[in-house]
């Protein structure tokens, strides 16, 4: 560790400094992490993490392109680089203040020659990476095995229909959870983007999902083995680099886990870019998973609605995480989850100091929905009128259909008592404006 | 009933004529209800359908446009029309030789002005109804409530926030209960197309979802109470009406169903218009329904994959059909359930003959479809390319996945003894090649 | 003209109130019409327009669904009604405070049996709409024909296969000319909604394409007879009702003018839903309509990125406001056109006063977006930024690129002195925190 | 050249052999080189190209996953490789029977340190490219210019805001119409992919067109200084790698060549898979640029319907293939250009052969096609009727819209005369029934 080496000269800690003028871009508008709002602070709220594979790992090659960024930390021989890579990355983490980081096991060290090699490998950067999160204070928010960039792993990992090649993911998520249990994760995510298939002809979909669940059941009897504490998460996403992916959405995930009986064993990783690409709204998969009380934490970035493929963006609307932010308040917060920026700078930002600018952007777009979120709440303009809006089911009919005990029959009689209901306007346009005012 | 009335005058009972010539369209190609495949005949394999709604109320309307099509019977005040229609439907049904409709509550009948009035139009239409299906020999695939149309419902049935809605659907859902069991409904279907929101800002998604999951155990119960023997069918559709829509696809009714412990009530009607309006393939929801043991029925149409609206046309793509038909004869065949047409002729298709013509294209197109699958299933290349595609899984550590018994130590104990495993070739155009020589 | 009647009772004019709480709906907060930003007043920026089909003649009926708006103006006989509404709309107007209506010959005065009586419908109605305007001071910002709800036009108006049809076309148009003239519209709008095809089988597309080239040069012929001044605009769709329709977006419209030879005689009415719908981001079409000095009107709408169809949603996201205001301002404003709420209240927003709030929503929406934009550009510093990007231009071989003279020969010489250009990040994430700031 | 090198040992030049099983993919069942059909053989019609960078550059790395494929030919160094690469793929063009190849200049030799290298190198592998087209008889369908691969090119080529960059690449298009000429090229292709932006807030819009258009004049000049006398094409894509790129789709082509004065030097490469990625159908773009006399070429491989990106697959629905070979036909055939196959194997079909399977499969599908949409066109049932649709444009009223000398007044006259126009049934189902027969 050559501790005098600086990657990000001329950086400092990036301050909070509410006033400062649009075109200074290297310090916090919004992002106050003490600050305390409905009883916690700001930094307990968000609980921001800096993953590692696009801020440390990306090189800007796209299908169309090959590398653009060139970064100073990746020179030398693969292992040389990986330690140079975790030192940057705690450089980076420390400067911008960001209190967790996310990483699958190939971004940290590299794969060898076989599974041994790659273990060791993973042991000798992972004993760095906890000494520097001892120095730092600087968590794991999450780690997660990549079981998808390998040759190997091009007709899928637990689903694969070759058991060898299973074996291989099983293998290899044994030493996935080992290393989480050694840093302390306190999480582990399932991202199963070559679960899923091509092509329907060679297909047998039934025995794949099976095979999945009893992988998944492996993984959950070894974690209790070890005595690993960390929350599983499984990340939907519906498609790409599949054309189908089993983990589709949040309630594909939901039906698949309460099939196989695993719903106890996992939560959910919502990432709103996956979210838009399988149709839905930007928040949605975040505000189902809660109300089905399965969301665990959020991979904070976007995409454009205009495109079909995953551009992992910074996130930078405030309406979205204003709707997202105020999920997460109303189910109490995120923990042991987090905030986790699986978003990339654009391949044409070239400049060190754009990795910096993209964190600040959407920190700041989250402090400001979260501002906006706690104004809204406190208010209480917004929940009064659903309130009342739902306020017929806290007495007599409505509450027999809220606990259970209502018939079809007695439905019947009461609209025979009662006759046709009164048209009561949805209000739309109402509650649009109002939030509008909050943002 | 003026037996003498003929509203499809000069179309005779639609022949099976297999050599007929490209411009002959008022007979079967194809489709040969008595020709026995695979043990059955293409009748129990297909049990095709008629809907109501579209082919005998449909009046070409269009959010843009006025009534396009004039029937001639719907003339009269609403019960007339309701008689000459029914008269119209099953000189239809004959004359096309299908066994099966399916309908709405409020297509047969009108709403009157309370509950009590239309629960007497409908009494005495399917009175009629029972008469014709007697002389006939044609039975109900299905029945359905219309819980969407009605202004009260603009928020929803089932999920609305005023509870005297929800009671209001609830009488009607009664209702439809007793006239499935008195017309001998082989299945009943629920369609929540107001089941969902447009604006999350006035809506509490976790309470919405409970109400209707009461509302679907009240149903459940009362089937019960009256000795109602059919099977009960959920159908998806992502959106539209509703900006979202509960039931959304194939995955997100089962997760509904089996967190509210309604999976053994419910299996699933497929329409594979709303499952590729949802962002899947065709035949996508075909299969995962069925690959869940949920595949109940399908009502057979199609979009145009470049719109984003249900155009519910008649199916003609003989790629679909076939794929659609092997996954029916796999799982054994749909019964009781079938293949419903919910399908439109085109607003601009305004002659009479039109909805034969569509009528026979869609059934010679699955015909096509079943002697596709039929064929390909005889033969028995694909299904042995695929057999093989699994074969590790039939014995050592494989079986051992499938039966749930291994462990991640194993797998790496595996792995530690045998190494990388061997690559093999996925083979999709082969596939396809294959494919393709069947259709 | 029952002087007395007032429809929006208990509404007063609706006064500019920027202090106004979250729940106070009936007030602007942003929008000050006199109020001068950049040496023009808000309303001339703004030129607001009100849409006459949606807020008069909606009904809330959808595809799924009956009426849900009963409004007290349509009772009577359809003139009786067409009366009452128009009062109704102009009490609506000035209690709004907006200067500009919009409608089609349909919404204003009934089709009738012939040809002759429409247009004597239209003759009583527009009398009337004249005195009102003159009493008012409101004006017409554009007219058109509805060509496409009728039956006769299921089939297309001006690419309708049978040129009776597009006789009827014409002749409605000629008459909607004339009443452009009698009412001082300031601009023609051509919406092809049935201009396109559902099947391309039956469809000639070269054939169709010059029938309408024809048929706006008609209509060209005899606005210039008559004397006619208004700017003709063309309002690009891309699909819906139609399967596919000519007018897809901004540059399918420039390219079939310029085909034509018709560009100099109509500009592009841009509908940002229709701009979505067609797979562009929302600002894409008047940024591009700017960028070929085409951009002549907006209809000021949103619909919902996740949905397919055309929802006609009130504007209500700053953010595109924001965008859409800066590209008007640097083109130098959009007269004659303007911002026609081509909007709808949900068919849930029942209450009268939705209709309000709605609109108010809307123009504050805009309002702050004309704010916004209005900052950074006179800030200067994205500005600064875009233009020392492409500074390289304004000199050298830039020059000579910009000027077209420069050869392919020259460039090689360039390169084979100077090598490989320098790498230049694009800064996107710091636009987007620049921006942010504004917003 | 290693004359002896065998790279597709075990596989002999494809033969026809049409009554082969379904399991035998290594034949052509449809495609007869040599037959003749209407007047043409299939050869002529179709025109097949094989393009260099799927097949013999590609890797099978995706965004997600490292290189799959491993070509024999890739050994040695860049310009061993290149050399060896250039035996194989005639080695394939041959056994084959392709008469047609497309590159890109990056493709067939490696880039250098500087632009005289990669000159040189690319002049000595096309001086061998060249020896083996004549001892072949395989032509060059056409050349383009890689203007997106390299870091330079991230922020466009034609429109970068750096004109240092704009001038590399008129430097590299130079050399690529000297390479034309060179080796025969009978087409030369522009293919936009980073000519757009990533996002509005950096870009000037009208700017960068222009620059485009200006770069494509200097291109025109070059060309007719050498006596090229290749066709120019442009191929539209919508987006990907850019969020929005200018040529989206043909109408945009279109529109822009219109509007720069271009469109008599251009034509237009359709690739359906971008077409369909624009939101059309798959056709769509083939029947839109062969109505404006613009389709030039077409590079024949297919998308999924349900992802958003570019897949490239090879072309394998017969309903898609018909409708093209139909619009061909029409247009009297695609000659100078061809159906390239822009389509690559799935990075899972690892197998050398798979390469061959995926273009004979491709080629019968087209095959099929073309052998059905002859059968439609002879038959003339379609034609006839759509010739009866459009019958009132060929007199009277009709025949003076199509030649363009009617006046509103006149249709204003004509429907005083002859009132409500007759409702024709536009026979949607009828025509795909009819199709249906036919595929």
């Amino acid at each position: 560790m050559s501790a005098g080496e600086e990657f990000f000269a001329g950086i400092p800690r990036i301050p909070y400094f509410p006033s400062a003028g649009p075109g200074v871009v290297l310090c916090f508008k919004q992002y106050n992490a003490e600050e305390v709002l409905m009883g916690r602070t700001m930094e307990d709220w968000l609980r921001f993490s800096v993953c590692y594979w696009h801020s440390f790992c990306g090189t800007g090659a796209d299908p169309f392109g090959f590398q653009t960024l060139h970064r100073p930390w990746s020179e030398g021989t693969p292992m040389e680089a990986a330690k140079r890579r975790l030192i940057a990355a705690f450089e980076f983490f420390t400067k911008l203040g960001v209190k967790y980081y996310t990483f699958h096991d190939r971004d940290m060290a590299p794969e060898g020659s076989s599974l041994q090699e790659s273990n060791r490998n993973l042991d000798e950067i992972t004993d760095m990476a906890l000494q520097l999160q001892n120095q730092t204070g600087v968590k794991v928010l999450w780690v997660t095995c990549n079981l998808f960039a390998h040759l190997r792993y091009m007709n899928g990992a637990a689903t694969n229909p070759d058991c060898h090649v299973l074996a291989y993911a099983g293998a290899q998520v044994k030493k996935g959870l080992d290393i989480a249990k050694k840093l302390g994760a306190e999480n582990f995510v399932f991202w199963g983007g070559r679960e899923g298939f091509h092509s329907i002809h060679n297909t047998v979909v039934a025995a794949e999902l099976k095979h999945m669940a009893n992988f998944f059941k492996m993984a959950v009897r070894y974690k209790e083995h070890i005595g690993l504490k960390c929350q599983f998460l499984i990340e939907p996403k519906p498609k790409e680099p599949c054309k189908h992916q089993y983990d589709y959405d949040a309630m594909s995930v939901i039906g698949f886990l309460k099939h196989y009986g695993l719903e106890s064993h996992f939560k959910l990783n919502i990432e709103p870019n996956h979210t838009t690409l399988a149709g839905h709204s930007y928040e949605h998969d975040v505000v189902m998973a809660s109300a089905f009380g399965m969301l665990g934490s959020v991979d904070a970035n976007t995409g454009s609605p205009d495109l079909g493929w995953d551009t992992d963006q910074f996130p930078m609307d405030i309406r979205n995480t204003t709707l997202v932010m105020k999920t997460i308040i109303e189910q109490g917060g995120l923990q042991p989850g987090g905030l986790n920026f699986d978003a990339k700078v654009r391949r044409e930002s070239t400049d060190l100091e754009d990795l910096f600018i993209a964190h600040i952007g959407a920190m700041d777009t989250f402090a400001r929905g979260l501002r906006n979120a706690v104004r809204i709440i406190e208010d209480g303009i917004i929940t009064g009128m659903v309130k009342e809006r739902y306020s017929s089911f806290s007495q007599g009919l409505g509450q027999k259909v809220e606990d259970g005990s209502a018939t079809l029959e007695e439905m019947e009689a009461f609209i025979k008592q009662n006759g046709e209901p009164r048209v009561t306007s949805g209000k739309q346009e109402k509650y649009e404006s109002i939030f509008n005012h909050y943002i």
